[in-house]
């Protein structure tokens, strides 16, 4: 595939995984439209199997794989829900699995990924390269590199949750002024995009990212790929890509519109309403969506708008830390 | 209506409520299943609108009444959920509500009940009686009484939850053995029971109680109704029903298997299993059938196992000592 996927990759992804992943809900709360004035959808991807949409991508890479590919296993790097999509993935599909994960990756998500059986590889996020890790394991074994986000395999599975948005939304005779999806590499946003423009072409589509690690949305205003100045430091430790891919950077130019930014403490606000309104354990980066509509950075005011919350892998304290923030 | 309630009222509950009620998701885990031995389905009703189950029965009350008592209002007592659901089934329909809650019921169900639009009565568990308030104003107002749970639209409404169960389990090809739900008066637990065995004859269904509330489970076991010796004191504050009810009693012992009991320590267990498997907020009562199946009461080992989790509304502070029970 050298050509840009399309609305038809999507289909056919969703297709790969009917039966597989969980139909999230589309769910709806009539407190918070009131104080917003509009209609706020969050899609529940927080409910997907192993906490987060990404056994979405990663089932349909290894499912479009080769069997004689799928014998010679597969290898991934993942701050940590990219790991337990693709180690679930495998497990399903019968594949062995080696995971590079990062040192300051949540426990929880370590544990979570080894249980799911796969071989887990540790890395310093500052010193080492995952990238070039994960490559080693390949060239020595003939693993195949399953990237988090920068493949349209990848991108076209987690599309499905934005076609599922805009078949919901229409079942109920919504159609929806916007959707809004968290962002690290752009695999979710950019498939979500495809989706939903496939069923419901007037829709406009954003990724939300945290200030500071906003490389798409500062990628898309200036016409070229940018760079985050950190690697690490919010808490949104899901959404810590350094760069747009070489895939899901042209593809965002033609799908996207203007990027959300949102700060830690809007992203844990978020998360407390989620937690007290929608009864859902939401992970900072899975919350910036929401927190980009709560804030009004994406307006719902007299609007249609869909949320996805991405994950709900999130460490008991950090949580805590989240609903101390009670409002008022 | 003086013959107990079938599964055909379930069925036209059903119907009154599609497109009113969320089909909320059937969650699967599986973590827990591997260290359960089984496969346990989770119904999560606490994504319910209004945060719990309660809306089913309430509105399918208020729409199976006439136009003329419509007009006239309705009339609830209840500590909390009831309420919430009450409150919000009278604002759908357009039927004044008015709602006799404890004084000491969370802050946070109390709030939410008023935000419906409802009128609020407060009393005092201890000193007052909730039923001869709420008489004393359907005498005066002529507006009806809506049982919490003691009536056989209440219960099919609540039932509803059931059929979903079995209609969502027969989807996946799986044949339920036993459904468990958290029981106060019985109105959900019988209901479950007539839309599960209308489906699925096969199952069991039981009711999962408090330590010191387990009413049901003693007149279960004894043949005749029992009460608790107190009126307050459990974490669970949804299910302080101080005995069977009139209409749930003779119904619960014709559809029930034997009762389940779970301390407050066990439930505090699997709010914290909800919180970190299932990303899921649940409340204290809400937990009980969890915590039944989590603790082997109800075995899950070699069986197909549903739990009903039937609300969210929980306090930040309560939610926040579940988490802190952190599994090592």
């Amino acid at each position: 595939m050298t050509a840009l996927p399309t609305f038809a990759d999507v289909q056919a992804a969703a297709r790969r995984l009917d039966g597989v992943t969980i139909r999230t809900p589309l769910l709806e709360n009539e407190r918070v439209n009131r104080r917003l004035g509009g209609r706020l959808f969050l899609k529940a991807e927080c409910l997907q199997r192993t906490g987060s949409f990404k056994l979405r991508g990663a089932y349909n890479f290894l499912a479009s794989m080769t069997e004689a590919d799928r014998a010679r296993g597969v290898v991934g790097w993942s701050s940590g829900n990219h790991a337990q999509g693709l180690a679930e993935a495998a497990r399903l599909l019968g594949v062995k699995a080696t995971i590079v994960m990062p040192a300051d990756a949540p426990a929880l998500k370590v544990a979570n990924t080894r249980a799911s059986g796969a071989e887990i590889v540790l890395y310093d996020r500052v010193k080492d390269s995952r990238e070039e890790i994960g490559q080693e394991i390949a060239a020595r074994t003939g693993a195949t590199i399953v990237p988090p986000y920068d493949h349209p395999w990848i991108l076209t599975g987690q599309g499905t949750a934005g076609l599922e948005i805009a078949e919901q939304a229409a079942t109920r005779g919504v159609t929806l002024d916007a959707v809004a999806a968290p962002c690290s590499g752009g695999g979710l946003a950019t498939g979500v995009a495809l989706g939903v423009k496939g069923i419901s072409p007037t829709t406009t589509v954003h990724a939300g990212e945290p200030a500071g690690f906003d490389d798409l949305a500062r990628s898309l205003a200036s016409g070229s790929k940018q760079k985050n100045d950190r690697l690490s430091g919010s808490i949104c430790d899901a959404l810590l890509a350094p760069t747009p891919g070489d895939v899901t950077f042209p593809l965002a130019q033609k799908v996207l519109g203007p990027g959300l930014v949102v700060t830690d403490e809007e992203v844990l606000d978020a998360m407390e309403v989620a937690f007290r309104e929608f009864k859902l354990v939401v992970e900072p980066g899975g919350a910036v969506a929401l927190a980009a509509a709560l804030t009004g950075k994406l307006p719902v005011k007299g609007r249609a708008v869909a949320v996805i919350c991405s994950g709900g892998n999130v460490d008991h304290a950090t949580f805590k830390r989240a609903i101390d923030r009670a409002a008022a």
